[in-house]
Order: structure tokens, then C-alpha cells, then sequence
């Protein structure tokens, strides 16, 4: 990957791409080489940004939705070309092992198509209506500029969610992703461009938060937000476009638990805790971070994930073997070792891990050890907050209907995940379990594109990423009426 | 009406009916006589309602969304069986004229047997996964304790089309109705109880926006806010709902056009402006409050309305021959006023009316004379802010398209209206006003209760009420999982 | 029930009772006893029906489907308000005991107010045009006259499965009830002429199959014919309408299995098998007729099968102690007793039961004692063909795999259940059983109105009854495309 | 295309591709030239193919839908890659012009991405149960096999509306091209065999409707056929399935009209008769024969139809310049030959055409002039059966109502047209014509891919081609109740 050392990155503004007047370094997190620089905008990208995307907005609704889907399906064949190259440098911006970041960008590719497909669909529905001689339907109606904020973590897939069923609805879009990984953004958007779509329908933007992000949230001219990221900036957001009765979309933090039945496959339950606890490093907004085991297999359990965690190679995601990858800073370290600590004092059993690791070649990235607490209450900050790192705690429970109450007791309401052989369980599991996505058997991670992704209570605002359900904050509902009686009817009034 | 005389209402607060320390009068706007004495709860009221939806919610949920349907059908017939008694209160506590009235009762009734549909209704989605020996599916689930909103205007209307999706979805509520409207709450909520909805699912609570609307909108134990009002309130809700990660669906102003082309049946143009500007004096989100006219027919247009206005019987409601009923208090009138005089200083020609009236028996009620102004400009402030009132202003243009400029020229995207016989301009008509809610030869007014209620821009923020899209707030998606492979499976990966 | 002793039923036609020249006793099976007299009509009444109910089906169509849905709201009120009395007679017609004939009628009530919720919905689709200035979507429209057979088994739950939906989309009905049955029919039509039918709309035709039915599936007029009853009959009736490229919807036989796991909780299984097995004396298209045991628990099942099957008082269906009521007629007694001697020569083992039962007033109705078989062989007559009786064959298996075959290996594909605790075993299940319905640890029988109804292979032919899907057969799809651009635009060829 | 000349085309049966014994030569109805040779198989081709078919669909249904569609995906870009190749082979088969043949096959292309968007789709519904701790919900299963029996006028179109939907659904097919058109057949299974289709997925048996296509019909393991061609033999095809109990889709014959009202632009219906009469010489089921035309301005139109017919180049479609080509063989040209009698003899005048075309090169093809008729009565022959050739029957009239009787008074039911400014004439077009599809302002051909496309009356029985629609004969609905409460509820009886 020679050619991308040090690439300066630009911004790309009504189809021009624009180098900006500062820069900073993107950080290869597996070995602290800096891989690019990233443009730090001001708030006339955004300005400019914007007037590009309200004039192109204009002409792109107007194309037919069958025509603007074209451009997606191309996207979604330059994507699978370039799968590979794509994966590799997803993997230096952001740490995952190569693995999960070709999974990460068969995500976008699925996406490219799954919305391109609403380009002869985008459902309204006619419906009779009750007076005679009049005719009733509704139709979907772009927006107008969506404000697009992506985090580090999944920084192709996230934006290919939120873009994908904004463009193909007929907005345009201002997109602003995270500094830490900018590479992806740069590549998608090149592809975008290659696909053909019109200057000023996607423009991006780089730069921090509180310039950039900022900036856009305050824009009349911008009609939506979608946001994934802290729930702490998710919330200022919401807040700011509510004062501005702008539409917002959120996607937020997640303190995601594995309920282990006693009659659970321990195996099987074992191997889906470690991919969804310790893949990506445990950086995944539905990462399992606690594990709600019945007691009578706590120790088998425990024993199992013990073994398994040994075998871990953690390491720079480049390499095959490499299962668990660096940790994206080390702000991002600092982070987990305080709730190291806090596990620690509140009287939770440390059973491996707990630490940063800096042999060799590790002290150049940002490594944190697979770490598995135990005799964790539901109660403590360390099975209550979000800790974004490769922890997990045990929290041993006496029966089902104590796991289903230690599972909601949180403020999060992403996703959830049961292991047990029990039909009975499984229903009510699906029914009691109170995030917007369960799993049976499976881990807390791994969702389709084509269902609804996203999350209750403290997650999200009740918008979903993801499936149809995704168009519902990109578009509005017209209903439209049609009197053809030649005189006044009155709903509700003139009806017999 | 005699019994109901002074009759002071009660909150409904977990299955009991308990009195107010405080009161304030509830005013007939159409005599200025009080009719009832409204609560004026406090934050311990609030308090009380949330602890008894919440706690209710919890056992309403698990009740199989067919019964809950019951109820609502159960409502929907009783309403129909006090339709008038209801009516006739309405227009006492309101205003609105009782043909009016008995329409928004009607609407009610139309509401609870809809909504009561989707008990057996409700659809998820099941659809294949990706990965073998695994199943997945979407389904809806209720949110928990909602908080209602309701304003004066449509007492009921309103308060069926946000209560019955949130209660048939299975949720609790606690509801604010306006002060000014107290009666046709009461009686609701009464009916619901008759109706066997189990204690604490409803929740009312009489009072002030500053007391009882903050304490819900504040309180961590309402999970979502559903709001019709003002878009000052709106915006504020929205900003405190924000900061708290709080689910809200807004509805607010709009400032609504009737097109009249010149290819117009002017006469069913007149006929649909008439009824949709000045029915309810104006006082409608839907209200038309701007007539858009091609200057080819703007003085027949204006002949027709000003003959059919000089018809227009002003009065109290409860006389069958009043067409236009009082405004809602004495604070409308003055804002009315206000709007009169900007309207003159801006330049607009007054046409008719424009003053308060206060004959006979007039003066001791809330009348306004209705009122058209003619060659006003989309920019003057008339044309561009809410009046809520009788006032209709006439801005003249040369084409179609300068017309549907003109109506996208302000903040509000509630609805509009094409008077027009050719085709094409209707397609085009439905595709480029960029309202919520297009009609094509009737006036503004009128929505079916089937279809989606609700503006784009300044008057929402993306929900809508009624229609089945009026689940989406009330409602969350979970997307649910079942792997039964037995193996770890993971999704963009483990594919082919 | 006085009263109706003997009384003489008439067609009703264009709004008027006529009684026939001809009719044919009506004989309650409990009793023997003539409890009515039913038409038994030529080919003019069904020419006067058809004429009539084409008439009518050109105004129905254009009154709105909300308003056409308040009649069946009605209907379902009528029907609530009479359930005991409905109920009652259903019981001394058909047989069935009091309890199932609640439900039944409960049935027709659930699926009134179903159907009428579709008076709002009736969903089409808009979608967006690959063409500029071209609108596109898709409404359901009625079909015209449709023919309705229907059996003597459900003599009122599916009338109103095929009634209400063909009614509130639009369309005329031209109904033949079974002649056994006729009191259900004349009740349900006398109700929706009450409810406000306008004539012509419902006509019911009594008579026999091979005059009346054979004359509906004849006519030009009938455009659909929807019919539920014997394959032999179906088959005939679809060739026919084939040949007049008619539509025809189909309902016939069942050969539905209960398998039970080695892992079930067999006393719920065994109460499954019972309630699905021997309600309505086994003479539902659903009920179960084959269990498929894993001979681990087979000789447990047997003994709690026996030990239940000794409790079941046969007798008649107005005594409430009453559990199993009586075969419909002789007919059905002679070909049960076939069945039987059909399997001992198989060499499947008598359990219990496998004679009619004549002792004391028994002998003055038609009853069957609730018959075992064991050690029947998935390929034995009695496995294989439908015998509407009260007699089930126990098939050992030995696997889970097994069990599917066994069960697919039917020419029906009605009905199947499957009882087990393990959650991989029920999601193979609800894949590879290929039946048109499958239960989850509840027995074959059961079906709610809002789902899919209906079966797979020599059950049907792809259509269904209740549900959303039921619409179908009784709507045309019509897809409408407008042009608004002002010149020829095809599709295909001017994109891009 | 030289390779081609005289190829010998093989049937492909379970992934292989096998000669058959006897051929007949397949000839180009442009230049009268042998360019092919198409198997005329046996009934134990089809018994192979059957064979292959059961088997590899069981198989085929396993694999997960999203990955069935990729094949879909792969098929759509191999046909994109080699459109223009297609085009020229489907017009020296077909003889339709090249701009056309372009046409056709971009709908292969937009069905195949169309159809591969249901992998991830194919909804079926979760809904609440009416019983507690009870779980419902329909899914969409695959049937089996699929007999497909497509006509030579779009044999790559017809064939991708049957097929893609089929194989994406998870049925295996065996498909019966015309023998008049078997390279795009072939061309379509090569594509559909090179994009990875498993073996046995797809088989592909050329020859004649009375061996193949009968063999098919009667096979016991094909358990549909969609089938599109005349009435007569769709007829027979519906008796012998209806016989068997087996599934059957039929799109047969239009008689369409255009309706051009006296407010109409006279240029655009023009414009739009004669691309909807003439293209493809009037040889599609959607070709416009009748033109209902109002008396105002009927000269107006017919002068400038005749205007536009003289220039109509007839030749070679391959020559870019033309833009009517062949007939499709001589049996079709004496088919018009006859009619072309029978009109005059009616009474109807002949304006322009009505002889076959012989000049030159010409005489080696099959060609014949573009021909109008006027002063057509409704009840003519030549204004009720199908000609299937350029012939065109004006039919003057009085009013729209008229119009509209005009057009609804044939046996068929598929496409109707519209041109008139009037929006109410519109809404009363869409609603009172009584065809599958009714297009405003546009010609009666032109279906997007994504709408449901058939015909109401003779035209069909039920069922559609393309669109969402189009799946449901390809699936099965099943509904699975999962009751988790650990006891026996019975529906509609343990309710409250």
C-alpha cells in the first residue's frame, strides 16, 4: 500500500475535489505510521457543501427513481471490483482484521444493490377514499439535504446505510465522517463519482465535530441529520435540530448482553460471545460487553471462554491470523483502562485480560488484551456504560426471568442475544428482550442489511439505519386527493 | 345543555376520577359564558399519571393486540351512539358550527375502527436471511408511555388520531388536552373507560402547557411526545425532547394556498376556498389562508367570494344556519387584529371584512368578520405567518410555475390546494408542491383519516398522524434473529 | 328453538325471499329430527341471481369501500348481538357442540370487522415511473359477479371468509350454501340485508350441487367461482372454469398430521391431538388425522391418548357436557365405517373406538365413537386419504427427518403440527412441512382470521381464504400509468 | 452474424446441453433465410427435464434467497454486457426493428435486477395473535417446479417475467420457448447457465405446444404453468391443470383501444396510436387495434394519422430506418388477410393498407402494410377479435361515456389508453375502464417492469406478469402459528 502513504485527502464540493487549508494526520492504528493526511474544514466547505447539494437536490429529484437506482447498482459493482483493495485499506484506517473488514465491505455492496432496488419501488399506497368520485394515495417525497455523521468504527458500512436510501430517494447529501478514518469516505465517493452520479448530489466534507458536524446541524438548509456515534453528541444534536424542527435520525451507544440458558449449546454459545465480544476489538455499537449466564453453567462457561480467549492472536489486522485487532487510540485505551479500574473497585472478578499489551511490535499500535471480568452485578458502571473495548462482564442469574431484567436493566436498547435449545424461551425472549434487535443462537452482532438496524430507549430516537424502514427519515409522505366529482365534498360531513 | 352547566371536570388518573385543587373556567367563545371548570393540575398530577401508564403499559403490552382492538371498536360504537350529545358540547366548548362538529366527531369514530384493524393487523415482515438454517423477521412493539398533547382546535379529532394508534399498539398514555377544550377530553376518556380499557392505559391530565406539558415532556418515564400546537411550543418540545434522547412527532402551523388556475371551474374554486378559509373561522392547521390566483381570472375570482362571503352568517355554532362560528378567546381576536393592520401597512388591498364583530349579541362571543385581502405579495408578512383566523390573502401570478413558487415560498409545508382541469398541470402539481398534503379541485381541508396526516418544512419534523403511518412513532421495529445451524454463522461473511 | 321447527327457508334474490317450488328437508344429526325445509332451486333462480347481482355490482362498485365497510361493521355487530341464538342453531344443524359453535360464529364476527377495516385500506402501490413527467402505481379493482360453494362443516365462518372480502372490495355475490346447512346461510344473509345490503349484492341460491352449482360455475356472468368442499368436486369445477377462463379459488382436502417429538410435553400434545383430532367428530378440513410419534414416546402417547378419549361424551352438541358431537349424516357414518374396515385390513392396530355408536338416543342420531389407530404405515389408506371422521392413525417414526417425510408424503398440504421443546427442530419445521399452515406446539386446527388460510398440493390451488391474502381472488390488480409529459415516452427505449 | 447461420440449437436439461433427434428450421421472417434449428423434442425430454427439475429444487430452496439472487444480479449484468448483440439476434428471429429489439431486451435486464431485490424481500407478515403468548406470522414458500411455455412476439421479455421471479422464489423451471423464436431462449439459459444457475435450476426444452407443452401440462410434477399465448390453447391448458389441481397463469389475448376524446393534444395520441399499432407490426398483446375516437375530431385525427403512416418505413428491422417490420410467417399474414375481408365486408373503411407487401426484397419476408380502418362499429368482428397485425379499427363516438362503453364491450381485458387534458376524464378513465392496465396520454403499450402487468376478462385469470404481483403464483402463502404458552388455547373460543 505504498502509494497511500501520506495521501492528502480532499473534499469533494460540487463534483470538485478541493483540498482544504489544514490538515491532520490519519493514524494507522495497528502500527502509529500516519497513512494520510485528512482535511480539517471550516464552516465554508459546509457552506459551500451545502449550496452545492440544495441546487443539485433539485434536479436530482426530478430524475426518475428507476434512473438515480442505476447509479447505486453501478456503485454496488465498482464496490465488489474493488472489494479487496478496499477491505486492506479499511484495515489500516481502522484497525479490524481483514476479515471482518471484507465483511464490512460486502456490507456496502449489499446495501448498494438492496437500495437500488427501491428505485422501482419506494412504496406509496393508493387507497380508496370515502367520498365518490375522488381518489386518495400517498407517495414518498425526498427531503431535500440530508447531513450525513459517520463514525470510525464502520466507516464504509454506516455511511453506505445512510447514504444509499438517501440518494436513491432523490436527496443530496453533506457527509461528514470521522477523522480517524477518512480513507473509506475518500473511496466511496470516488465510486459514487465513477458511478455517475451528478456533481453536488453527495458531498463531502472532513473535519471535526465541533467545526464541521457543528456547522452542518446549525444549516437551515440542511433538512436532516442521520448521525451514529456517542450518545453524548447524539443528544446536543437532537437537541439543536429540535430547536430547529429539523428531522433527525439517531444511532447511538449500545451495552449489549449474551443470555446463556442452562440449557444453552455451551460450545456454540462460547464461539458467539468471543466474534461478538472481542471481533472489531470489542469497537462495534453492538459488540456484546456483558454476558448474562445462568449459574448452573457459569464455570463450564467461563472455562470455555478462558480457553478460547487464549487462542486470540491479537496483532496487526493485515495479518491472516490475526483475530482481534488495535484499539482506534489511545484515547480509546485510556478509556478502558479507567473502566479497568472501576471493574476492579466494584468488587468485579478479573478472570484475564485488564491490560494494554506493548510487546514487540504491539507498543507501536494501541493493544488492549481480550479481558473477562466475572461476578459482575447488573448494577455496576462496568455492566451499565459503554466501554467500546474488548470487555466483557459475566453477570451470573438465577433464571430466565431474571436475565430478561438484567438485559433491559440498562439504558441502552440496541441489540440482545439468547443462546438456548428452548422454543418456549425463544418466544419470549423475542418478546421480552427490549432492543430493537434479538438474536437467538447467534451473537449480539452480525445484522442484515436488509432488516431494520437500530435501537431502543437510550440508542436511538426510534429511526432505523438499514432495511426499507431506512427511508422512512429520507423521505416524507404526500398524500394526495383528487376530487373529480365537479363539487364540494366534505370528509367526515358529506358522507351519508 | 343545562346539567353541564359549570360542571367542573376531573383528571383520569389510573382508572379514577380525582378533582383539582385548582380550577380555571372553561368559556363558551360563542357567549362568553362558562360552562365549565377545567383542573389546573400540577407536576404531582403528572407524576402520579406517568407512575400509572408506566405501570399499566407493562400489562397492556402482553394483552394480544386483537383485544386490545376490542376496545377501540368498543369506542368507535359508543362514539357513534353520543355523536350529537358530543357534537353539541363541541361547538359549546370550541366554537366550530355543528355540522363542523358532528364532522370532527364523525372523524373520531372513523379513527376507532381503523385503528381498531390494526389489531390483526400490526404487519412486520418476515424475509429470508442471507445465511442458511436461519430465519429472520421484523416486528412492531410498543415504545411504553406516551405523552399526548392535544391543542383546541380539534378536541377530539386530534386526540383519536394520536391515542388510538399509541393505545391499539400497546402503549399507556398520559394526555394533556387544551384548556380552552376541556369538555370533549372528558368525555373521551370517559367513553374509553366505558369501553373497558383497563385502568392507567389512559391517563388525563388537565392544566397549563407550562406546568403540566413541561413536567411531561421533562419526565424520564415518558418515552415519547406526541404534539399538535404552535410551532414555538413545537420547537421547544422538540429541543428538550432532543436532549433527552425522547422520541416526538410534531404538528404544527401552516399557512396553506388554494392554486386557482385560470383554466379553474371557478365556482367550485370559490365554493372549496369558502369552505376551507373560513369554516372553523379560520382556526384549522389546514386553514387555506392564501389564495395563489392566475391574474387572468383573479377579479372573477374574487366577484364569486365576495358574493358567496356576503352570505356567510356569523354566529353561535348551535344555530343550524351559522355558517361561521367565534373565535376561541380574546387573545385570537387581537392577534387577528394585529394581522389586519400589518396586512394594510404592508400594502395589501382589503377586499372585506377586517374587523372584529360585536353586534347584538356578538359582543358578549369572540367574532371576526371574515376577510379577504387582495393583491398581496407571497413575501408580505399576511402571506407568510399564521393567523388563525378568517383571513384569507390573495396573491395574484402569471403562471403555473410562478404559482407553485409561490406556495413553496414559506416555512410551513402543512397543505395545498390546485384548482385546475388539466391533467398535466395536476401530475405536476402533486410532484412539485411541496407540502404534506396536496388536494386537486378541493380546498385545502379535508384529509381522509386513512391516509397520512402531516407537513413537510416548518410545520413537522417527519412523523404523521393517522394513517397507518401514524404507528411508526407509537411503535418500535425489532428486528429479530434466529439462527438454528448450530454453528457460528456470520452475516457478509460466512456467505457462500 | 320452537320456533324454527320445519320451517321453510327461501332464496333471496335481488333483495326479495322467494321460496322454491321444490325443497328437501333439513335434518338435525344430533336427532334425526327435521328442523327445517331448504330450497332446492333450478337454473332459472341462479340466472335471476346472477342477472340481479350483476345489476347491482356496477352501483356497489362505485359506492365508497368506506361505506361499503360500514356494512359489514354492522354485520358484525348483528352478528355479535345474536352469537348465542347463531350459535344454537348452527349446533342443531350441523352437529358440532356448543362450544365450537360459539367460536365459529365468533369466526364469522372476527372477520366482519377484519373486512371492514379493509374499507380503508384496499391497498395499491405508487412507485415511481422510469420516465420523466410519467406517474405510475396500481389500485385494486372488483371483479364483478362472484360464485360462492360452500360447505356444511363451517357453515358460517367460511360464508363470511368468502363473502365479506368478495363484498367490501366491490364486487356482487351469488351464493350456494350446502343443503345440510342452509339456517347458517339464510341467518348470515337475513343479517347483511339487515346491516343495509343494498339488493342484489348478497343473493343466496339453495340447492344442490349438481343443479345450482353446476349452473354458477357455467354462467358467463360468474366471473369467479370460490369454493370450499371435496377434491372431486373442486376438480371439476376448476376444469370447468379452466375452459371458461374463469377464477376460480379453491378449498378442499386435508390428510393433516401431528408429529410429536421425543422432546414434547406430551400431555400438551395429547390435549392438541384430542381438541384437533375429534372436534367437530374430526369433520373439519383441518383436523388432525394422522399423528406422527417418535416411538420413543409412542407408548406414552397412546396411553394418555386413551386415557382422554374415555372422557369424551359424545352426544348431542346442545348439552354442554357434551365434547364430541354427531357425524353430519348417514353417508358420513357408512363411509367411516369403510375407513375402518379399510385399515384393519391394512393391518394398522384398533386402539379404540371404530364403531357407530347406537345406544339410546344415540341410535336416533349419526355418531361415531372417537376411534385410535396404532401402528399405522405413512402409505395405508387411512393415512393417505381424507376420511372427515373422528379417527386418527398413530404413525411411528424415528427421526425428526423422518417425521417431515412422512408428513409431506400426502397429496394434501393442508394442516401440520409439530410438538417439541427444541427451538432448531420448530424453524426446520415451519421450513420443511408443506402444508399451507403449520403449527408450533398447538394442534392442526386453529386458524386466526388474519392470517393466510389455506393449503398447498391437492389441497388448493394457490389462492386463500381470510387474511389480507384473501382479497386476491376477488380483486383484479390494475396498473395505471399517466404521461404528463406532453410526447411520446416509451419505456425501455427513451431511458436515459 | 454469420456464426449463426444455421446453428443447431440443443435443449439444456440438468445443466447439460443435449441435441434432440429431429429440428425444425427456424427462419428469419425478414429475409425468409434459415438461421437456425430448433429441436423438436419428445415427452421424455420433458420427463428428463421434470426429473432434473424436482430434484435440483429441493436443493435450490435452501439456498438462501439473497444468494439465489445474486445469480439473478450476474444474469442482469451478462445481459447489459451483450445487449446489443441480443437485439440483433431477437430481430432476425423476431423481426421486430432493432430500436424495439434494444427495448425487449433492456427488460430482461431491469426484471432480472428487479426480481434479484426480492432475495433480500420476498415479505411475508408478522401480526399479533389473538391468544396470548402465541406467535403468527405468513411466509412466502417456494411451489416446486415451474412450467413456463413462453410466445415468439417477446421471447427474452416474457421469458424474464416468468422465469426470474420463478427462480428467485426458489422453484426449479422447465421452460417451452416458441419454436418460432428459440435463440433467445437459448441465449437467455446460456446467460442464466454462465451467471452460476445450479444444474437442473432452469431446463430448457424446445418444440411443439401439442408434444412439449402438452407433456407439461399433464406432468403430476410440475406443480404450475405460467403460460402466456392465444385464448384458445391458454383454454385447454386451464381445464387439463384445473383437472389436475395444478396451479395455471395465463396472459392471453388484447383487443386494446386508444380513447382520444375531442380535448385531446390530436398530435401526441397520433403519435401514440401509431407506435402502440405498428410497433412490432401490431403483433403484441398490448398493440392498439381499435381507436375509439370522438366524432368532433375524428377527421383531424385520421388526416393525421394518415400523414404519419405513409412514414412508416416496412422492411428488414436490422436496418435502422425502418420502423415496421415483418410479420412473424405466413400463417400470420393470411390471418390479416382474412380480416382485412371480413372488415370490408362488415361495412368498415378501408383508409389506408390492408395488403400484404410483396415489392422487391420485401416478397422474401413476410411483410404487410400498416392499415386503418374508420367508421369501425364497436360490434364488428374486426373491433372484437384479435388480428395481431397492423391493423387498425377507428370507432367513432359521441361522448366519454360512450368511449368507455366502447372499450369495455370485448371479451378482453388488457390495456386501455386515454388522451384527453381533462383531469376528471382522467379519474373516470382509470376507475371505468375495465382493463389490467390503463395508460393516460400514452399509447396501450409501454408497461414498466415493476407494475403488475395482465389483463381482467378473457384476457387472463387473475394472475400478473411483473411487478411485486408476479411472485404470487410462484409462491406459496404458509402461515405458522408458534403457541408458547404451554397449554391447549383454541382460537376464537379462549378469547378474553
Amino acid at each position: 500500500m505504498k502509494q497511500m502513504d501520506t495521501k492528502t485527502l480532499a473534499n469533494y464540493i460540487n463534483g470538485e475535489w478541493m483540498e482544504a487549508e489544514h490538515t491532520a494526520p490519519v493514524i494507522n492504528p495497528a502500527t502509529g505510521e500516519e497513512i494520510a493526511k485528512v482535511p480539517l474544514s471550516s464552516e465554508q466547505h459546509v457552506e459551500k457543501a451545502v449550496q452545492a447539494a440544495k441546487k443539485a437536490q433539485k434536479e436530482w429529484a426530478l430524475v426518475p427513481a428507476p434512473q438515480r437506482a442505476e447509479v447505486l447498482y453501478r456503485t454496488g459493482t465498482l464496490l465488489r471490483e474493488q472489494k479487496e483493495r478496499l477491505a486492506r485499506l479499511l484495515t489500516m484506517e481502522n484497525g479490524k482484521v481483514l476479515e471482518e473488514a471484507r465483511g464490512e465491505v460486502q456490507e456496502a455492496i449489499d446495501m448498494a444493490f438492496y437500495m437500488a432496488g427501491e428505485g422501482r419501488r419506494l412504496f406509496g399506497q393508493t387507497t380508496p377514499s370515502e367520498l365518490k368520485d375522488k381518489f386518495a394515495m400517498s407517495v414518498r417525497v425526498p427531503v431535500g439535504v440530508i447531513g450525513i455523521i459517520t463514525p470510525w468504527n464502520f466507516p464504509i458500512a454506516i455511511a453506505s446505510w445512510k447514504s444509499f436510501p438517501a440518494i436513491v430517494a432523490g436527496n443530496a447529501v453533506v457527509w461528514k465522517p470521522a477523522t480517524e478514518t477518512p480513507m473509506m469516505a475518500y473511496e466511496l465517493t470516488k465510486i459514487l463519482e465513477e458511478a455517475g452520479l451528478p456533481k453536488g448530489v453527495m458531498n463531502l466534507v472532513f473535519g471535526s465535530g465541533s467545526t464541521v458536524g457543528d456547522a452542518m446541524v446549525h444549516h437551515p438548509n440542511i433538512q436532516v441529520i442521520s448521525f451514529t456515534g456517542s450518545n453524548e453528541i447524539g443528544r446536543n444534536i437532537a437537541a439543536e435540530c429540535g430547536r430547529q424542527l429539523k428531522k433527525v435520525s439517531l444511532e447511538m451507544g449500545g451495552k449489549n448482553a449474551v443470555i446463556v440458558m442452562d440449557d444453552a449449546d455451551l460450545e456454540l454459545a462460547a464461539d458467539g460471545i468471543i466474534w461478538s465480544a472481542y471481533g472489531t476489538s470489542g469497537q462495534r455499537c453492538t459488540a456484546c460487553s456483558r454476558v448474562i449466564v445462568h449459574e448452573k453453567v457459569k464455570a463450564e462457561l467461563e472455562a470455555r471462554l478462558l480457553a478460547k480467549i487464549k487462542h486470540l492472536t491479537v496483532g496487526n489486522g493485515l495479518n491472516e491470523e490475526v483475530k482481534v485487532g488495535p484499539i482506534i487510540n489511545k484515547r480509546g485505551i485510556e478509556k478502558i483502562k479507567r473502566y479497568i479500574e472501576i471493574g476492579v473497585e466494584e468488587g468485579a472478578r478479573l478472570l484475564t485480560g485488564g491490560y494494554e499489551l506493548i510487546e514487540g511490535d504491539l507498543k507501536k499500535g494501541n493493544y488492549f488484551a481480550p479481558t473477562l471480568f466475572t461476578d459482575v452485578k447488573g448494577t455496576m458502571r462496568i455492566a451499565q456504560e459503554e466501554i467500546f473495548g474488548p470487555v466483557v462482564s459475566l453477570i451470573p442469574v438465577k433464571s430466565f426471568q431474571e436475565a430478561i431484567e438484567v438485559n433491559n436493566c440498562v439504558e441502552f436498547g440496541l441489540s440482545s442475544s439468547i443462546f438456548t435449545q428452548d422454543v418456549k424461551k425463544v418466544f419470549r425472549a423475542q418478546r421480552d428482550l427490549d432492543t430493537g434487535i434479538v438474536y437467538v443462537n447467534a451473537g449480539t452482532t452480525g445484522a442484515e442489511i436488509h432488516l431494520p438496524f437500530g435501537g431502543t430507549k437510550g440508542t436511538g430516537n426510534g429511526h432505523r439505519d438499514s432495511g426499507i424502514q431506512a427511508l422512512d427519515v429520507f423521505t416524507e409522505w404526500r398524500a394526495v386527493y383528487v376530487d373529480y366529482s365537479g363539487k364540494l365534498q366534505r370528509a367526515q360531513i358529506d358522507v351519508e
